[in-house]
């Protein structure tokens, strides 16, 4: 992206790493929400207008930080192309494509370790799996109920695919680990339909949540 | 467990050192269904006898490999100790609060970011949680339907366990890192219930994975 722009003053390699390094710094301890193109600019002693020069959106400078193994503009398309009925579906297929992609895999996996191993890169998994992948999916959407559940929405839906890829790729259980990935969808999606627009506040007592 | 047996013969720390680091190979190589005393006997250069005069049954040297932060021996009457309807909760329930004890979860994180990063750890971590825990809950259960099936409902807890972990406590997704211990029990032990005894391989086609 950056590469049809350097040679056109001398350093703006330099500038560009500056910004990249205060922008990660801010994204990982803020997270994404919390951080503003003008704040990176601050930190990195530039003008806020040099930032979005080099990187134009907050989101375009985040995922340059983040260095994601996929585009979530690639991706959202194909999750939501066919109507919200089959989303759980498609995004439970989408998430074992990339993982299991050649590039796209070990580049995922290798984001999911460094996130358990280290605090920032962690903040950074959660915020891009937030803000750039379920905010943009369930946008919209009007059978969520009450706005107020979606973070916990977002969360349940990622402790669920995140512990599917640490099973299936990382600890390696089987049958889950060889398993075709219709037998996985089949088996997953309806916890996604579930975490994403069915009941995940009934009362304790009421017995919903027991077997 | 074996503190008080030291003494007993000069070199025995060796040998049980050895019995242990042969013992440690052939779990996270084979597998704990895979490994036989006999074999741990023989690539220690001691006789099988001696393996089980120092630490007993097959499980006793495997639980002293894996070193777990609970005693499944405790943990497992606690879910199952008021019938299985309410299974799916108190499993939930009971890794909430092993997670969260004071000893038990720093030991439990040790594990799950251990076994993330280092292949060998991550084989004992499944294996622990496969044979020592999840094979103990259903044991006799009458309603878990075609047996065949139950490695893979195992994994699917798994997934959806450790998944919480994952969000929960190492990449801290809000609000379910800091949601109280019922929430997180009402919004996931219906997930645990049907991984445990729902329907997990209905066909794609007939729409039961549909949101």
């Amino acid at each position: 992206m950056a590469r049809g722009r350097t040679g056109r003053r001398p350093g703006n390699q330099d500038t560009r790493g500056l910004i990249l390094t205060a922008a990660r710094e801010a994204f990982s301890q803020r997270g994404y929400d919390g951080t503003s193109i003008k704040q990176i600019a601050t930190s990195a002693g530039v003008d806020a207008a040099l930032v979005h020069h080099y990187f134009g959106t907050k989101e375009k400078l985040f995922l340059a930080v983040v260095r994601p193994p996929v585009d979530p503009a690639l991706l959202i398309p194909q999750v939501l192309a066919e109507g919200p009925e089959g989303v759980p579906t498609r995004i439970v297929r989408t998430f074992l494509q990339t993982c299991e992609g050649p590039v796209t895999g070990p580049a995922f996996l290798g984001m999911l370790r460094g996130g358990t191993s280290h605090r920032w890169q962690g903040l950074l998994l959660r915020d891009f799996f937030t803000t750039q992948i379920v905010r943009r999916v369930l946008d919209k959407r009007e059978d969520i109920g009450d706005p107020s559940y979606l973070p916990l929405r977002t969360s349940l839906v990622a402790s669920q695919l995140f512990g599917l890829a640490l099973t299936r790729y990382v600890l390696k259980f089987e049958p889950l680990a060889s398993a075709h990935q219709d037998a996985v969808v089949t088996a997953v999606a309806p916890t996604i339909a579930r975490y994403l627009t069915g009941d995940i506040t009934a009362e304790l007592e009421s017995g919903n949540s027991g077997l």
